[in-house]
């Protein structure tokens, strides 16, 4: 079946059980899809634009409201919505970070939080993680001093993950921006994971931003993302324009240049307006996601040799899990290869993992209902007994 | 009829002849539509994402074959997609501009233009224009010269709408290109208003960049855009990273810090893709498209003390009226005041002008066929002479 040209229609989550670690939080809801195909037009939402003519102040559709909801939600006094949580990083590094300055990032950030960085010029300094994979406040204090210590002044910004992309370890954040802010550092906290995922409160957090991806984990169609601060930080970076024609003498009125002027139109930003009331409830719920999330884990970790590389238990539904004692093994003699594993889910209705991957992977089990876990967790189990590989007894 | 809580579905371009200035070329196609539906979700471009890793690299769905399309139909060597065209502003001017440097743009450029320059911290400094509302390359020249004497030294960049958004005049890039290339000026050509419209040459042009908006121009959902660029200016603006983690040292492959690593996807991409063959269909058919325009012209020029604040005859679709003398006189009298226009005419399906706009409005008829031009010309007339204006016989 095609939707264009060359094009085949996509049909994954229709099909399967897609545990894939960066789809799973972002499929769109039912009402995203019926506003996506309403507003499938750029400039839809541009229909009832009036005086101050900025798109956060529209009122019908209700995209006003929605950022005040969205802040308040999100416990931040200020939101705008970006193509992206990148473009997040951005507007603020863009805000913050002058050529040659150190920023702080740690040896889990996204790669994305370095584009940013290097976008604006500054300097990438890491804070490292032992061997439990986890940022500590204490670690972020050794590092600040060792900047310090080494070009003479404090990093100008940081940036760190809530939960971070590489194991889905949950970080210590208000102890870390509590460390940020002794030495006056603007902390950005990198909530793609979290943010329309669990509970996130800005202010509890003590964070000056809080970025979050409306496609990863707001069931919002892509690039999409929100960008909460501080009222304080807000005047930073959301400043308004103060550029003027020489010629015309033209100003822009309340445009915002980190924002680029008008924000997120048409089905980005109505797929995540229409998801927003599911995501909020969501959210609330993130305990069951973890229940569920466990019953695959506990069939998993049963299959002897399988080890979890991320914190445990988990605080999250991605996952990284080494099956280079198990599932790796096995590969080693089959005729598919790694691929065996792949082919062996798909079978059963499963897709989302690295296609040959056998010995470390990642899979994020978010809005998996209790059916679909289970079905999950005896699927590993089932393909790793018709392998040969020795199973314990789960109590 | 609603699309999400307290969302109305918005029915616009079903219910009406849509006229907006702004809208008229981005309608999506039926492709598109089915594109969005299928690709709704944000990381459905990614299930066969190999190494590289980079998005435009994807081969299914042919993300790939649609990069090396699009550069080849605007004979340009290297393409991006980007966030609308704004956000290839930005790239540009990320690359070129620092802080204090002066750029060129002109009494014409649109606004995301300043704020890609203000972003950078350069200096907006427009060219002139005279009655006629268009730009010269003698006008550039003498512009370069008043700023080299002012500042010591050339503008660093150039930016020069290839359609502008006020009068929807066609300008002479391809003499400007060549005034500041004299100058080793780099050129960004925004085509927001003609890439997707009517055919564009960057080679013919000659021009270093050339920027396109999906959601303008080319039927697909916001925001989403292109940056194409010669060979040579490629490996400036598209360089790769050389940002590296100091604890981990990490680096990121080829992923490009301008673009923020990967680019559009899902929606935007995809609805991009989809729209292509149509939109590259449609700019050989612009001939057509600015006769249904005339029919428009004649209509609303027949009516006395109404004229044409673009260039005339037209050579875009998107034009700037102005009557202050005919509609707004009716306006004086009528109860409706100047909200009768907008009123009269959704009576007769039409809409896209600004509600209470009779003095200076701008209207597109883009994408009207003749039958509905047709039915525009009879409207305005019609409107006219219910008013008690007076219409000229049209020969």
């Amino acid at each position: 079946m095609r939707c264009g040209q060359g094009i085949e229609a996509r049909q994954v989550d229709e099909l399967f059980i897609n545990i894939d670690p960066i789809q799973a939080a972002g499929r769109l809801t039912g009402d995203a899809m019926k506003a996506v195909i309403a507003y499938g037009d750029g400039y839809s939402v541009c229909d009832n634009c009036r005086k101050p003519n900025r798109l956060d102040y529209i009122a019908k559709p209700p995209i006003a409201e929605f950022h005040k909801d969205v802040a308040k939600w999100l416990n931040m006094d200020a939101v705008r919505t970006v193509p992206g949580a990148r473009r997040g990083f951005q507007a603020v590094a863009g805000t913050y970070v002058n050529k040659g300055d150190p920023v702080l990032l740690t040896a889990l950030s996204h790669y994305t939080e370095f584009m940013a960085v290097e976008g604006a010029g500054g300097v990438a300094r890491e804070v490292p993680v032992g061997d439990d994979k986890r940022v500590t406040p204490d670690a972020v204090a050794t590092k600040i001093e060792e900047v310090k210590r080494e070009s003479g002044r404090v990093p100008v910004l940081a940036f760190i993950d809530h939960v971070d992309y590489q194991y889905g370890n949950v970080h210590d954040v208000a102890g870390i921006a509590k460390v940020a802010h002794q030495y006056d550092i603007p902390v950005v906290c990198n909530g793609a994971y979290t943010v329309g995922v669990l509970p996130v409160d800005g202010k509890a957090l003590g964070v000056d931003f809080v970025v979050g991806s409306g496609h990863k984990s707001m069931a919002a169609p892509a690039p999409s993302g929100i960008l909460a601060s501080t009222a304080e930080r807000g005047n930073e970076v959301f400043r308004t324009t103060a550029i003027e024609g020489d010629v015309t003498k033209r100003k822009f009125g309340i445009k915002e240049p980190e924002m680029m002027g008008c924000t997120l139109m048409g089905v980005t930003l109505v797929g995540m307006m229409a998801s927003f009331p599911y995501v909020k409830e969501r959210t609330k719920h993130f305990d069951k996601e973890l229940a569920n999330h466990q019953i695959v884990m506990d069939a998993l970790l049963s299959i002897e040799g399988t080890t979890c590389q991320s914190e445990y238990p988990r605080k999250h539904t991605m996952t990284r899990i080494n099956t280079i004692e198990s599932f790796d093994k096995a590969a080693e003699t089959h005729k598919k290869r790694g691929y065996y594993l792949q082919s062996a889910l798909e079978e059963r209705g499963i897709t989302g993992i690295i296609p040959g991957a056998t010995k470390v992977w990642k899979f994020n089990t978010y809005g998996a209902t209790r059916k679909q876990a289970e079905h999950l967790a005896g699927a590993f189990v089932e393909i790793a007994r018709e392998n040969g590989l020795a199973v314990r007894e789960q109590v």
